[in-house]
């Protein structure tokens, strides 16, 4: 069988678990990798051609090998809106675009653009968006009278540690995001409780200072902070380099997706449930389990951009419809 | 906006709980019910249309009113091999078929009537088969290097009950399926383990025997049936009637698909779980989903036989494309 030839854009942390992920993927192989720092990346790789992404034309124009899909793996604020329509023109694409209140623009350009050079797209992949998301509407379409909840951590939320890093004085953070037990034992009790921001997670934070900064007008700073902190119990430890690298170096993160609803009597209860070492390796994994997808359905004349809501589990898998038979 | 027209097959615990799950449904109505014991139903049910099942062809080619999907209650080996085929004639259909080994033949049978007819027809549809299938295909097409394992209850399990009947001396059993917590650990610790079906379940009986029963040799009989009981560290109970009447009249019943697996060094894990009061209920629920789901298949023009892994999850929702955009 011929092997589904992948292109990676990005290769920071998800572009290497992407690159890892792929190697698991027997019916896949790895053709270009596209990046901003090519030097960089060819020093890292030895084997697969690095490519400029300023040299995507060219590429697109006269390369003997194209990719039949590219997996997006630059960030959701700066690189895929932007590298998401400029890809599209040329391959099918894959991304894990989770900017909430852009989605609805950002699926509008991808479509159109896709259409007109008959790719395919699917976007907003990963596991939340992506399965979290998949999740919810899947519990919802089965119980109509429960109300979803959704936990994440414990954790390590990125955009969180991005917002401490602002404040002045601030050389390094990481922040975890945890859930609160007894909000969850009340979700799985059924009640449907009303819940605050507040009473659902905690935020924890690891900062490294400057060394005359004032610590305590950044622990202040942040608790204060609008949106990431203000709403939540927020503990603040002062940590040195050292102990940064050391114990806060990795990115696990996870979370439950829970809904309940009580129907004629019984109490029925769903729960999906993530906890993951590293949350950019298994991002890439969803993201190569769709690549799959998004060639299939290219195949199959579904022209445009999708969401995984759209797109059957089958197109996922790597086996066969009678190997999903037996599966069933 | 138009209402599905939904008619019920069978009137056991299932059809009944498709009858309650119906009311929550604001986009369907229920418009017949198809059964074998017609003025028994319509001395329960005031308000719809009660049919024999044998009164099929005559209501097919006569009645005003005509079913957009009917959802097929009976049982797995008496019922459905043979109401399948015969309904998908008339409409679309929407089963629960479980028995494993005969999956492929009643998809291609299903389908070839489908086809003819040009009507749809998801079949297997429930939680498992139907979303532990899901889970299983969805879980190892993202982690490709994992294992899944089902655990099964703590529930009800029907068949075993059943099975336990058949025994001489036994007037009522009910049989519990008990996931073993040690087995689940193993699973969630990621080390992969190879688990017997005793290292996963143990089996708990509660008997009704006749007065002179020789209790000693039920036991026996039970603990020895293969298949069912003989590798399972199995328990018996004898309870009077009163007793079964008042504390095993319930059918809960649930279960956890775990999937685990070390990529690049990392340890990821995924998990579904399910807990229900009632198992008749909740795969009522699921099939009205399926309900919803197949009346839009067919509408687009996907003729023939399909199971739950061939579906979109946003044919599930009754949500439109923009209120499931919001949901990403």
């Amino acid at each position: 069988m011929e092997k589904i030839k992948i292109g990676i854009v990005g290769f920071g942390n998800l572009g290497k678990g992407v690159y890892e992920a792929l190697k698991l993927a027997e019916d896949m192989e790895l053709v270009v990798i596209f990046t901003r720092r090519v030097d960089d990346v060819k020093k890292q790789i030895g084997d697969v051609p690095v490519i400029s992404i300023d040299d995507l034309d060219s590429f697109c124009e006269s390369s003997l090998v194209q990719p039949d899909v590219v997996i997006l793996c630059g960030g959701s604020k700066e690189d895929t809106p932007v590298q998401g329509p400029m890809f599209v023109k040329c391959f099918n694409t894959v991304d894990s675009f989770d900017t909430h209140a852009e989605i609805p623009r950002y699926f509008k350009e991808m479509n159109d653009t896709a259409v007109i050079n008959e790719h395919s797209s699917i976007i907003s992949t990963g596991w939340d968006p992506g399965l979290f998301s998949m999740m919810r509407v899947l519990f919802a379409s089965i119980l109509l009278n429960g109300k979803d909840y959704t936990f994440w951590g414990p954790g390590v939320s990125q955009g969180h540690g991005d917002a401490i890093r602002t404040i002045p004085g601030v050389v390094d953070a990481r922040q975890y995001t945890i859930p609160i037990d007894a909000a969850i034992a009340m979700v799985k009790s059924g009640s449907n409780p009303v819940l605050s921001a507040r009473q659902k997670h905690t935020r924890d934070c690891y900062v490294v200072p400057e060394v005359d900064a004032d610590q305590s007008a950044i622990e202040r700073q942040i608790k204060e902070m609008p949106n990431y902190f203000a709403d939540y119990d927020t503990t603040v430890n002062f940590i040195s380099a050292e102990e940064m690298k050391k114990k806060h170096s990795e990115l696990p993160h996870g979370g439950n997706v829970f809904l309940s609803a009580t129907t004629a009597g019984y109490h029925q209860s769903m729960q999906f449930n993530l906890q993951l070492d590293s949350n950019p390796d298994f991002t890439a994994s969803v993201m190569v389990a769709y690549a799959r997808a998004v060639h299939k359905i290219n195949k199959e004349e579904y022209i445009g951009a999708f969401t995984a809501l759209d797109i059957p589990l089958a197109y996922l898998s790597p086996l066969t419809a009678e190997e999903l038979m037996k599966k069933i």
